[in-house]
């Protein structure tokens, strides 16, 4: 057989990528389980069909030849706007370039930082794809675990510990954690970047999920501006997972770069979907806060019943997930997350399919109803219970 | 300044990417200058409203959560058969990866074909990306020329100058030239890759625009089928440029690597978008052939003009476009289309925009009606016989 490239053979890193719980419970599902799926971040909510039309009045009105590449003027605007609303820097369409999802935007940074054999640093835990778009672009992906001990706040000293790297990337708020970075942590994530003259890119498509405090982008930081890549998405602020429309945030240089990557990847994004994100930003923030709603009272909810429980809850501020520390059953998360599916037909991820620094918990996304993942919430502290007692 | 990877800054080549003349007729259509815009391969026509309603009754019906990263079943299977009809060649779901659009598939087929610093060559004239798609995935890119006095059938002596190479790309159906490769040089080139044991990949997005004979696709030859990467889209043949929705064929295991390809680059394509594209190919080859027909009936009306009035037509059986010998007249392509451009308010491309061995050739897109085309066609030989007295 003709030899295949080295990055795709390495791409996945080999092994078990830690989805098998998720695939497994989708299994259940098609088999006709009534399982309670609470793995994936996708809303229980469709994409509003406001929306919709509006991306099918765009492409009745004859948008369906190529668009702008950059993205269309009026889309990047009001990603523009929607930065400096909530950000507060100054940004303007030169330093938004519209993008496939947040993956392509997280993809594209990494191709503007990183030159093959590159060290590229991510944080452990971690979402599933940050390893591999690592890999695709030929660097070297190195994680850099957050400790739960220390909140999985991540440290200067660890960072410091990898040696010479081109970027950093990170995530906050917290995808699988639920935790916003605090200003101390992103002062000495600056301190960091700035002395060794490296990239930041910082994925912030959970600026919508935060129920304490505010949202911290490191572009606020006067010396991380021009240094720091933002990777945005439609898919969590506004229940878009499927439509595939993200964006890029960076220097007008910068985003020349990835203009010219987009050329080069898939030619920029349908007009009338493009069309549809417009019409999106311009119902403004009431929509967001609309569809971020639900999960604010869920994750009260949840982090009132398990605590009440006596079950830890990872302390978080943010996002559609709670992290529940179950180390104290002495079963690995792989080992409770699996069983609790088996025994009690409940899907959560295990912490160990983010990484290692999240191994003994696993993540429960609040994305079914109110009553249904109460329910699920008391059901898994029985099994909690149940196997605290055995550990005992 | 944060220093940007070498990638970025080297993708585009540098110095002018020869679409000069295209930005230029674009900036006078905005000023409001009546140009006949015969520059770019989008159809006159947009989208069949049916196929919109298809995706919008999708987007309705709940298709707007993450869609499979390989592309639906319905698709894949779909594109599958279509396949199949068109070429012979047996094809299944699992030979089948659908990508953001064609400039897509062609990533990701280089993705899994070359590493860094490998040599990928490509067949000049070209389209413009492929040179840039090729720097993206850090391979060194080098152009062989298919001549014009060889009716720009690229030769395997050319080939085997390069020295040793990773991949081979072709396109035929040929933009710009409307060439079809024959029979003889499909088989060089097989010789030549098997020889070398090399990935070829064959950008077979005009599979539905040939006039006269039939599409050659290389997986018909035995020997090739398995290192063979085909792609393929929906923009030309089925008048969806702005959908960029677009597939990849190849073997079993390829077509594996290009799934986890696309999970690190765009996370698949929206469902509904996807299901737009099932629709389409349910309407089986007839819809194809009649987006095709306006194309096939200006080409023999054009080719009739030019030879006539006394022009030489490159010989052609395919595409959307015409390619025209100005040599004559003593310009360039370049200064042909552009004194063409200020004198007649007639935009087509010059031959130099897709490379070196085009070079004092003209393309005309015959996108625009019957009528408005051949007054335009008139217009142009006009202006290339008063420059013929010139040169005389």
């Amino acid at each position: 057989m003709t030899k295949f490239s080295n990055r795709v053979t390495t791409l996945t890193g080999g092994g078990s990528d830690g989805w098998d719980l998720y695939r497994k419970s989708c299994d259940m599902i098609e088999r006709g389980l009534p399982v309670v799926q609470l793995t994936l971040g996708e809303h229980d909510r469709k994409t509003d069909p406001a929306i919709l039309e509006a991306m099918y009045r765009a492409a009745l009105a004859g948008h369906t030849g190529y668009a702008a590449i950059a993205g269309t003027d009026a889309l990047r605007d009001r990603i523009a706007a929607r930065t400096e609303r909530i950000t507060g820097v100054t940004t303007g369409r030169n330093n938004v370039a519209v993008t496939s999802g947040g993956q392509a935007g997280l993809l594209a940074a990494h191709n503007i930082a990183c030159d093959p054999g590159d060290t590229a640093i991510y944080i452990d835990p971690y979402y599933a794809t940050y390893p591999g778009t690592i890999r695709a672009v030929g660097a070297r992906a190195v994680a850099v675990e957050a400790r739960a001990e220390l909140g999985f706040q991540p440290k200067r000293t660890d960072l410091e510990a990898v040696g010479p790297a081109r970027s950093l990337l990170i995530n906050s708020p917290n995808n699988p954690t639920g935790v916003v970075y605090s200003q101390k942590t992103l002062e000495e994530i600056a301190g960091y970047v700035v002395d060794h003259d490296m990239w930041l890119i910082s994925d912030e498509v959970y600026d919508t999920q935060v129920w304490d405090g505010v949202h911290l982008s490191p572009r606020q930081i006067p010396e991380l501006q021009d240094r720091t890549l933002v990777v945005g998405s439609f898919s969590k602020s506004h229940a878009m997972t499927g439509s595939r429309i993200g964006w890029l945030i960076g220097s007008a240089a910068a985003i020349e770069h990835a203009i010219n990557l987009s050329t080069h990847t898939t030619y920029g994004l349908p007009g009338f979907l493009q069309d549809a994100g417009t019409f999106a930003l311009d119902q403004g923030p009431g929509l967001e806060a609309k569809i971020s709603a639900p999960f604010r009272k869920r994750h009260a909810a949840l982090c009132a019943i398990f605590t009440t429980r006596g079950i830890g809850v990872v302390p978080s501020t943010a996002t559609m997930y709670l992290m529940l520390d179950v180390r104290p059953t002495g079963m690995s998360g792989d080992d409770f997350a699996d069983q609790l599916l088996d025994d009690h037909l409940i899907a959560v991820m295990p912490g160990e399919s983010f990484g290692r620094a999240a191994a003994g918990h696993v993540r429960v996304a609040l994305t079914t109803d109110d009553a249904a993942l109460e329910s699920a919430a008391h059901k898994l502290a029985d099994f909690y219970e149940t196997h605290l007692r055995d550990a005992a």
